[in-house]
């Protein structure tokens, strides 16, 4: 007889509801939005819970933060658990609705410190997401830290625009790059999966 | 001040457990292993708890069954909950382990009804996964259902066989399909997001 859990629990770390109680409710400007959002890639870095990402859901003309989500694939025991997919997911839990892009409702962005991978290149899709703000596209993140970050398809900006998905890129490069140096230096795990052939 | 919830829940649905119960330890023949997916598939449709695919890690070798994942993204009102991540991220709980993939550890096979979206492509290469057998890979499935499953990118099996992932496709193709034209013909929702203007 086969058995399983039915339940899958994902969690941010300790440390982020006290760092979330110093934001304010808005963050009107897209170069403190992602500063934000740094921010949190770094302390996640610093107390050890996860690799260097984070992301964060704003409402876009307002500012206002829905979620922030860090990268927890080695606390969680899931590779799923990357920054976007726990935004996005934060997101879609605390406003009650599958689909952020819903019609009746405010745009809201997405802000991520470097482009998505490919899995949540796709989250972001469905999501319903109508802004993505990113850092950097470039081969930085990859070159510094060694993480595959798998193959976008080559149009990947046109085929978000063709589905309502406006990309802002280059918001603070350089600050997002430090952290990723951050990372390489402090020797942390390099994820990727197979047999830690990529790590 | 800023707060949100600081956990994300997933569930299956409850008639997974005594679906679960009459099944065996392991199904060592490939063409069953996607029998037993189409048939969670094809109760997810009947029971109107989430879209038309289910998915299944196995060790490949004997065919234990390690877990099995339905989509769940309206119930569950998360967008990331396709079935090839609950099925991974049971499976890896389950496990104890993120790496599907490491060195002292069995081949593990993913079982699903078709071709992953962009999404799940990316989840299934970050999980560690080492075997994806798929029921088709054509345009039925989108043709059918109005599903968008994102773009892939055009080289996309040498990508994952160029990280160690074989792919087995067209396992009980027609028997996978038709699954597809029953939720078509109950006239469930496809969730595609952004204003559901492909809905």
């Amino acid at each position: 007889m086969m058995t399983q859990s039915q339940h899958i629990n994902l969690s941010m770390p300790d440390w982020v509801q006290s760092e979330l109680e110093r934001l304010p409710s808005a963050i009107p400007d897209i170069n403190e939005r992602m500063r934000t959002v740094i921010r949190f890639s770094r302390i996640n870095v610093e107390q050890n819970t996860g690799g260097p990402f984070a992301a964060g859901v704003f409402e876009k003309k307002s500012g206002k933060i829905i979620s922030i989500g860090v990268n927890r694939v080695i606390d969680n025991l899931c590779t799923s658990a990357h920054a976007e997919v726990m935004a996005l997911s934060l997101a879609q839990q605390k406003l009650d609705r599958w689909d952020l892009g819903g019609q009746d409702q405010p745009v809201y962005q997405l802000v991520v410190n470097w482009r998505p991978c490919i899995m949540c290149y796709g989250a972001t899709i469905w999501s319903g997401i109508r802004s993505l703000a990113i850092a950097g596209a470039g081969p930085e993140l990859e070159s510094i830290t060694g993480f595959d970050e798998g193959p976008l398809p080559k149009q990947w900006r046109e085929e978000l625009e063709s589905r309502g998905i406006e990309v802002i890129d280059n918001v603070l490069t350089s600050e997002a790059i430090v952290v990723y140096e951050m990372y390489r230096d402090a020797g942390r795990l390099v994820y990727n999966s197979r047999q830690g052939d990529r790590s």
